[in-house]
């Protein structure tokens, strides 16, 4: 068990009245309470805070008039993540998966598994199955890629990245989902809080359906996996943009923390991290 | 109100035990019930029905052994679409939208409306909001595109069809679904049988979230909107694969029928249609 | 006749033995002379320039050691182009092409040809054949592009500018070369200096094969056709870099100049140019 | 020295006045002579017979009437390839390189190598330089794709293959050259008559730029290199088309042959070839 503090703040130039839909309000699960949370906009207007899908995640939607606008959002989140015996996670066959998994098999935006299950195959189909050969995946992927911000852009989906080599958090975790996919392993994309990333952000990782729940890894090592925080769950990041704007606003400033207020996360993410369960 | 009946019938040869998930059974929504409906498996293996999402699409899953496998499915359809006067449909607003639709404003593996956005603004931003709209793009696409079977396959996305302007119905759905999202207009994939399809086969069409429902579109104009019974739902023709096959067989063949047991639904669809709207 | 000087100076920061394949000098052709010249390269390496191509692109090929490197260019060109009048000049049927002409209706990287037959045919097939219809595939562009730097890299081709519509001098050519091609114009990449660009920098535009010589097109018309000065042709800019690097330098800083030394170059592009042929 | 001969029949159902260019005709090189050939068109058109390009393919163009039309070629050539010693054969280094060779540097149509670099470093960068660097590439590839006509179409990149790991000769041979030109090794497309070739049929392979000649590869490993007869040269399959057709003809079928009539060649191609150049 550990107790984090989250915030965020974003920070627009609105030119007309402009809709906003932020994601960046954290998840409750069985694992993610919230003990304190805040939400504060400038100038204030009214929003609506909802859940969406069987993910529930937590959105805001507001409407901005022009001028100056931020958004500020913090919380102190209990997380109790579930920790596994790594070699104890074998995958379900494709019999056992619960109906509501089978979607994350499906190829998404970014991540086309459709088109990748020849090289899965030839990378990955000997490997025993399990949590093991999900972090194959990454290690595979934390290998052969450089992580390298400016060589990706929002169109960049997992079979470029497997052309160039090169990408950002998010590029990563989409090449690990596909990937995922492509040998049947149910897989999604988790935008969250992270714990000791440098520079401090919003962080992209993914978490793998094994055994009979969902696992986090993150392909980058950038952040120990027990000390992220859940903002959303979706396909990909297509699902998981902070900001949504439908009008005229210009992004200004952002800036994001997170910071453990007790003692219990690793301070240096290794290949040898427990396995961790957070929904 | 009209009573259909719709089947199918899939034929593989099966080389080691394979798992299969189907998507032929018809849904269940306020505007379509099932009056009577059968599965038939052969040889006889067990199989397991259940829904899954909000969109409530009835899958089958079942493992089959090596040799040939049969799956047939029949089912007589009420069907009792609303109809309304598609000039008094209205877009909602961004603020008005149900929280449960935003997700079909996201880009998908076929409909990558991130990238079409000036395209639609320079085409569709200055008509009329509403249901004209959606049916300008519906014509735009009609107009450009050329139905030409064999030059598109399982990769091809929107962006694809735009630049070749050839394709078969999930290509011409795909394509009206992203100018839409590119619009903020909420659009999904629905897959289905439909009456006066000819050839006869599974029928991919769209639906797009206008005033306060999803209204059913049809860009090839190959069926009537108001003959069209629903399978499944989904972003994209990644959710509405009428067989997954994880393992190893080979189609076979397959037949697929939609005839109307009443005499409702008009002989040839036009660009004047009524709007419809069935879920 | 007009008198131009031309130059460019680029710095580079070389951190092991690196060669570099500058093309920064100006052609020789028969419209296009050079009265003055020098290259300067700092510190003083030895290097070799030749001529390649049916086109006799110039390049200057040298190893630089670890340190700083510079080159300097500078040219006096004569530029006398022989200016046609547009309505006269016709489309050469494809057996009157000369046959060195041929390889330019072939596709190549930047310039998918082969995608966009279809597209071509409905937006151009109907128009007039000659200059006038280049003018309008240049026409065509100048209106549904908007040209955003940021917003295209050296991985965009004329299939992706035609998606999102934006993109620089480069990505206009390559589009508008594209589009010739499709209709059987054989089209080609201009890499050059011009008097009157604002930034000043390198500038790309094309030519096509009508009557029976080449003419420039510049669809940015960011200035005018008629000071345009000839660096290098080729089939698209894979072919026209202005400098290729063998090794590790960093780019450090480029200067790029083009004045007319003379008053005959008129002072804003208009879409009623003369039609230009420089070779 | 072996001696070969190769015939290609190709008829069309012709619908309206067509040019057709056809790229079927053997090359004269150093290495391969024509002792004999023969053109026939039925009906008799007259038809131009040319060269292009510093590779001097010979092409023929003509303009064919509506009704049925043949294009008949047969040639007997005497192959006389330099056949040297693999471990001797350097790469030549980049200041070396003959400045006609620079070209097969850069990325086209099919070989995006400017994509790969990062790809081919961390496969091919360690190996030892060299005739078997190159043997490693095409080895590379015989691995891990898998040989399957139907899943590559005229629009397919090397990008797209190394996806996919599937494809036919020309997608074979366009990806080893990306692989090449990404390590900067010059390498380009041969399009040729291959003895051993089963079916029989047009092939598609590449040669690379190693020492101070081309030299020939196959990375198919479906007929052996010194049976391989060449018809033209290029930078990728975007310059061997064996037919360009300007109108409306509709392929109707095709045979091609290609014999040895002296019994030099190698039965099956094997890993360990000798190193052959052919121009």
């Amino acid at each position: 068990m550990s107790l984090i503090e989250v915030s965020s703040e974003l920070a627009y130039q609105v030119n007309e009245p402009t809709d906003f839909l932020f994601n960046v309000a954290v998840s409750k699960t069985n694992y993610q309470s919230i003990r304190d949370e805040s939400v504060s906009v400038t100038p204030e207007v009214s929003y609506e805070m909802f859940q969406i899908g069987d993910e529930h995640n937590r959105l805001l939607r507001l409407k901005a008039d022009p001028g100056s606008f931020t958004l500020a959002y913090q919380a102190v989140v209990n997380l109790m993540p579930e920790l596994d015996n790594p070699p104890a996670i074998d995958e379900a066959s494709y019999g056992e998966l619960p109906s509501e998994v089978l979607v994350y098999l499906n190829p998404s935006r970014y991540c086309e598994s459709d088109r990748l299950v020849r090289f899965a195959q030839q990378e990955f189909v000997k490997l025993e199955h399990g949590f093991s050969r999900v972090t194959a995946i990454c290690n595979w992927i934390h290998t052969f890629l450089t992580y390298t911000p400016g060589t990706t852009d929002s169109r960049t989906s997992a079979c470029d990245v497997l052309i160039q080599r090169t990408g950002v958090c998010r590029d990563y975790a989409h090449l690990a989902i596909s990937l995922c996919r492509a040998l049947c392993i149910p897989a999604r994309y988790v935008a969250g809080y992270a714990v000791g990333l440098e520079p401090p952000d919003f962080h992209g990782f993914f978490e793998a359906y094994l055994g009979n729940r969902w696992y986090l890894f993150d392909a980058t090592r950038m952040a120990p996996t027990n000390g992220l925080v859940r903002i959303s769950t979706g396909r990909d990041a297509a699902d998981a943009s902070f900001a949504t704007i439908i009008g005229a606003a210009i992004f200004q400033q952002m800036t994001v923390t997170a910071k453990e207020l007790t003692h219990e996360i690793q301070d240096q993410p290794s290949q040898d991290e427990p396995a961790v369960s957070t929904v």
